[in-house]
């Protein structure tokens, strides 16, 4: 084990999106700048920063373009922007966003509960983005959600996610991000869809994006390494993807993933202790503690060390 | 990866003592005993009942004596204790525990902020310990702690831990638990060490027991999985074992690994929804809310559904 790990991976920073749109309140759109800049700074390199839904729909969002004319990056940060639709598209190019990315799920029923469509329909609407934002000149990322476990079906057959796969990288998807959204995966189905799909498509156009909703996002990680996968989607303090009750965990936090990955000798850029102040600003602009869980040793241990300096 | 995973796992149960013995306030005789009982229904076999430590240093487990007078078990529950010396193996001995628990440090510093003794001085008595329980026909198990991360030297090497292990195994100790105290360790080290382990002791006596205070428990489990270990430590809700902040994550969580476990098919004889039952009853001793993502999720969960059940 841990005889061939990467020398380095891509972690792919989506707090910003899927964290901020999960949270009740809006959060104003300098606040949502300061936290982009600071993950920027902490060496994330990839950052989808919000997305063009209707506000109708994501209120919380609903400042996305605003945010975007704001910010002031480093020129090798690629940020990304989720979209729905040809609308989304148009707004996230005038918004002058790098990478799009688009979304559907591997599940019959997760697909018409989420977006009212057939896994076929969306694969028809996602493709017309596709195409749009090809030939504007965009980066595309493609979200395939529900990969391993889905809430109203259990199991997702592999195979299923296999041809899925294969047709969304064929409409020039650039990079496909597997969601196990519900944070249900164990490692070995990990192994077993990679190794599936190292088959027909090329790893390096694969992301993984895990949940820690039972505490298993890391092993999965740790699996997803061992099979080849060089890029993992992570949250800042595990920010947003919380299907539950307020307090559990949802999506894996970076901090927890930047730090397993520094003790396995993986380089990702990162620096872990301004990661840390990027989760202490999260939880002041949401205005609550968050579940990562190294950023909660980390924060303690530092108000340990700043009581012990007080005390002197 | 996962081509040899064991068909089966023993999984050690220490949440009545590590996790009381962290607690502030007493929890009532009848109380522990109920979750001991509990724990033993949801189909663990091995579970540290308590310690025989003097009252003064841990009087949480003060009544270590009424707990095990009072319990009433399946005859193939092995019950364990804690102790520290021949005043506390004789405690165990008079309650009629199966197995005692010996424990010293990896480290010269731990060693001697935590029990005052050089790691010399500390195998001397544990081995008076260990030779005085075997005559009195008790199964021993050792804790070694800090084993990889030590929080006042770092790293801690190797091979004096190997060393250690051998001599702690030559004195005749059943089953040996070797501790990430402060739940640093990554994956790598875990192989690394149970690699060199492997040359000169025998798996099947070695535990493995995580804390997941930075997330990276379950990921370590799975690499001693793959390394070959078959027996691992963890604390129901994860209670315990907490250097840092209340809320912070200490031990490894039951359930998390139980849940993992099933994932990979890896049989434990753990019933994974009586658990939940038992995290429930465990917050409610302790009366607050315990860190296993699992526990958390499976209680959002049925919350829900309830709430469902009712609105019908």
């Amino acid at each position: 084990m841990f005889e061939k790990l990467p020398g380095q991976v891509t972690v792919f920073e989506v707090g910003p999106r899927d964290g901020l749109q999960n949270e009740e309140r809006f959060v104003p759109t300098a606040d949502k700048v300061r936290l982009i800049e600071a993950l920027a700074s902490a060496g994330l390199k990839n950052i989808e920063i919000t997305s063009f839904v209707s506000p109708k729909w994501i209120p919380q969002l609903a400042d996305g373009a605003d945010v975007a004319a704001s910010l002031k990056l480093p020129a090798d940060v690629v940020t990304s922007a989720l979209v729905p639709n040809l609308k989304g598209l148009d707004s996230a190019h005038a918004a002058g966003v790098r990478k799009v990315a688009v979304f559907m799920s591997a599940s019959e029923s997760h697909s018409k509960r989420n977006i009212n469509k057939t896994i076929d329909e969306a694969v028809t609407t996602l493709s017309e983005v596709v195409i749009a934002a090809k030939e504007k000149g965009h980066l595309v990322r493609g979200y395939l959600s529900v990969v391993f476990e889905c809430p109203y079906e259990g199991s997702v057959n592999r195979d299923q996610v296999a041809r899925l796969v294969e047709r969304l990288l064929a409409m020039g998807i650039d990079e496909l991000s597997l969601g196990d959204t519900i944070g249900a995966a164990t490692p070995g189905q990990v192994v077993s869809l990679v190794k599936l799909l190292s088959k027909s498509v090329p790893l390096e156009k694969m992301a993984l994006h895990f949940h820690d909703t039972r505490g298993t996002a890391l092993a999965n990680v740790v699996a997803g390494l061992e099979s080849g996968v060089t890029t993992f989607d992570a949250s800042i303090g595990g920010m947003g993807g919380c299907p539950y009750a307020p307090g559990a965990a949802g999506n894996l936090a970076t901090e927890d993933l930047i730090y397993m990955l520094n003790g396995l000798g993986v380089k990702t850029g990162v620096d872990l202790n301004k990661l840390v102040d990027c989760g202490a600003l999260a939880q002041e602009i949401i205005g609550r503690q968050l579940p990562g869980r190294y950023l909660k040793a980390a924060l303690a241990s530092r108000d340990k060390a700043s009581c012990m300096e007080a005390k002197k």
